[in-house]
């Protein structure tokens, strides 16, 4: 597979094409220091087989945002060198940390935006960006990646909605692009040139006003020109149309922009695939092949797949599909993929993050922080005589299903064949019990349900039952179908 | 050209593949008749060879929405009887009314939506539809489209934002399109199974819990089995987040998803055609070949092709761009790039919409409500002996150029080559100036400018000026580009 060829980025090879790229736990603690939990969950995606391990969000200074990793001292590099070690003792992956810096929000729903800094301000910041890398190469990481997406600084800059007017302002692309470019001079005047630094950034704002896939592909360039050495591309997660409840924290994954970033259960499978096939094609054609990555919905390992082959993208980047089972790549590669805790995008891990508790997987066994080891020893959940006894009732346009639990089971599977021959997983569920409201009449549906052990092997399927939804009584009747014709 | 084969939808065949989708004038008069600059501005549509006229809204009821056609009793239905026979006289352009019905709105913000309406609302509303159409067919239309897309109540119906838990309720598919299917059973039952009935739906809310790609396409499915006979995509446009400033009209294209519903300049062209390629893919693989059809910036002309004959689309809705020019379909068909009159998607229109002014195009000479006739013997503006004088001046991340003014002309356009060989159009602005904020430092651009007469003819190119914009001294100096390689 395309996926477990390795990838060479400057001196750091990637043993494969996947990314955990950066997802918050949470579980630093108030002063920004690494603790054991913190270790304990990099070291995991370490020993599932990630190619590349993106840390978490981790602050260039000390502005108060709750239980964030920080990397503005240099009192905070022995606690990362111990990240580092024990990451690159347990497995070849590799690691970068996210760097970040952010504008202050208050509680009231007040927030910094960029038009509010002085040029002393900027300068401090491009400093602290600099220093950060350096301290990040002294902590043995094997490179680091800006965070210039989302609601953060970089990103506020490379805004259409940047409020500047001088020469760091958002009147033009230029000026949009000036702090990322000193950013990355004073970066390289402190790391040097063999050091690969990457950037995630927005293909496109998902927000009125922001910049799409026109600007995007044109960033791209630049950051390929400015010497980055990977391109990690997401979208939306903008203060900007973020729900503000007053007095509880401003999360700016909240608005439609925040959908999109962290796309649910009814959204496509790679719904940004498209946007790095763009900024890929145009730079390649500008003659840069930086590596292009992308996030959203990328968890289906055939999907995975395909966007490498296709060319849409050099790797892929999978979040909450490695929070669920961080031994997704060893198991895909391996070819068991019975055996994967599979991500239904119900996206739980967004609300413990914007509520800032310990971030989890809900599909983890009950007050777990950590995924389960991966023991394939552990048996298989299996049915009792009945075959799970599945049983379907359809009413008011929803499928109801139910069926016997079984023993060891800690996590449910809906799987439902369309007629096409394609089978979908509807649900993950912790219950014996589930509802599909997304059918239609007029269609022949095959469900049957398979149970999973905490350490994800996945039983037998249960007996299927068979759903054909009424067409409505008060519509005019079906037009039949007719053999597709060329038109 | 695939644009300009016919298209048969039941008995109604279009000589050509380009529709004019629904688009408000605010030329009615206060009680919704139509009046003669309603049918001027139709019947240029159909001097101009479009092959399919979407009537702007007319609605099946009386409630109060400023100057909009209505079709809501039989009195109306002579005027409408001289409207289409005035365009039916001109060309064999076919013409259909966008049949709507919207819930109430205030200037104080309240807004009704389906979750307050009755079931005895319902059962009047469904009436309301049949009829209608019942009257388009009396009037001499070709067919009808029911206008189930944006801010309006059939499309509220669909949306995932449903907030119904009957069954016409928001949670499940099912609970969503059973209004449709009430409303085209009352359709069918009105005008029969021969008259064509086409739906206009949104691929894609775009906004907060709206829904996306993976609901639209089963809802496709669900109208061509309801028997429509096209389907006409647009996106976005809700009220859900619309910018309300109290006191004034509650407009619901002003956020996010109004961007998306009508993309400005600094969106890709046909940012939406992929939602149509799925769609069509999706309803065709499943045996149903209605044509499928979608807006968005397909005013590009070899856009409009490719779509076409990618398969993506069966025909284009080009909505602005045959606003700005309704004789884009012959010129087109002729050759005459050159005289093309072109939207640079400035939204002008779209505000005139909001405020319900009557909407006319920027583009046009000024006063005009209607655009200029199509007079091929006028002259083409030409430049001085200064050939244009183009000048350019770079300027904290801006290119400003200003030129001689061309006698003759109303319009300027600016073209930008960008060393790849292709030209874009940059503005179009009726002043011998403009400024280009979206350029790269490190490249190499070329700017000309033409001139063009009241009526579309387009003189020759200016001088061209050469812009580079230097790369800024504070960033890293440029990676060069190397050949591109196969990764």
């Amino acid at each position: 597979m395309k996926l477990f060829e390795p990838l060479a980025i400057k001196n750091m090879v990637l043993p494969n094409r996947i990314m955990v790229p950066a997802m918050v736990t949470r579980m630093a603690n108030e002063e920004g220091w690494v603790v054991p939990d913190v270790i304990d969950r990099y070291v995991r995606y370490a020993e599932g087989g990630a190619g590349l391990i993106v840390l978490e969000a981790i602050a260039v200074h000390q502005s108060k945002a709750g239980n964030l990793l920080r990397i503005c001292d240099d009192r905070y590099i022995d606690g990362l060198r111990e990240l580092t070690k024990r990451v690159h003792d347990t497995s070849d992956s590799k690691i970068v940390p996210q760097i970040i810096h952010f504008l202050k929000v208050s509680l009231s729903g007040w927030r910094q935006t960029v038009d509010m800094l002085s040029l002393a301000d900027i300068d401090r910041i491009v400093d602290q960006f600099g220093d950060a890398v350096r301290r990040a190469r002294q902590a043995g990481f094997d490179g680091a990646e800006l965070h210039s997406a989302h609601a953060y600084t970089l990103s506020s800059f490379l805004s259409r909605r940047n409020g500047r007017t001088d020469e760091y302002g958002g009147d033009s692309l230029e000026g949009r692009l000036h702090m990322i470019g000193r950013v990355m001079e004073n970066v390289r005047r402190k790391v040097g040139d063999d050091f690969p630094v990457g950037i995630r950034f927005n293909a496109d704002e998902f927000i009125l006003g922001g910049y799409t896939l026109e600007d995007s592909k044109l960033m791209a360039l630049r950051f390929a020109q400015l010497g980055f050495d990977y391109i990690s591309l997401s979208v939306g997660g903008k203060f900007e149309d973020a729900v503000h409840v007053p007095g509880h924290v401003f999360f700016p994954y909240t608005g439609y922009s925040g959908d999109r970033c962290m796309p649910n259960e009814w959204y496509p499978k790679a719904p940004h695939a498209y946007l790095a096939g763009a900024i890929k094609a145009f730079i390649n054609a500008k003659g840069y092949d930086v590596p292009v990555a992308a996030a959203g919905k990328l968890d289906d390992p055939a999907v995975a797949e395909q966007v490498l082959v296709d060319g849409t993208m050099d790797f892929v980047a999978i979040a909450r599909g490695l929070l669920a089972d961080p031994s997704w790549p060893n198991k895909v590669k391996k070819g068991e993929l019975d055996r994967i805790i599979r991500c239904d995008h119900c996206n739980v891990c967004k609300h413990l993050a914007g509520t800032h508790k310990v971030v989890n997987c809900f599909l983890w066994p009950k007050g777990s922080n950590q995924a389960p080891a991966d023991d394939p020893t552990v048996g298989a959940p299996s049915w009792g005589l009945d075959k799970g006894g599945l049983t379907a009732r359809f009413d008011n346009g929803t499928v109801e299903l139910s069926w016997s639990k079984a023993p060891g089971a800690v996590r449910y599977e809906v799987c439902r064949a369309d007629g096409d021959g394609r089978v979908h997983i509807t649900d993950a569920v912790k219950t014996a019990r589930a509802l599909d409201h997304d059918t239609l009449a007029g269609m022949r549906y095959h469900y049957y349900v398979r149970a999973y052990a905490a350490t994800g092997q996945g039983g037998p399927p249960s007996n299927t039952v068979v759903v054909e939804p009424r067409w409505p009584a008060d519509a005019p009747p079906p037009r039949p179908a007719v053999a597709a014709a060329a038109r």
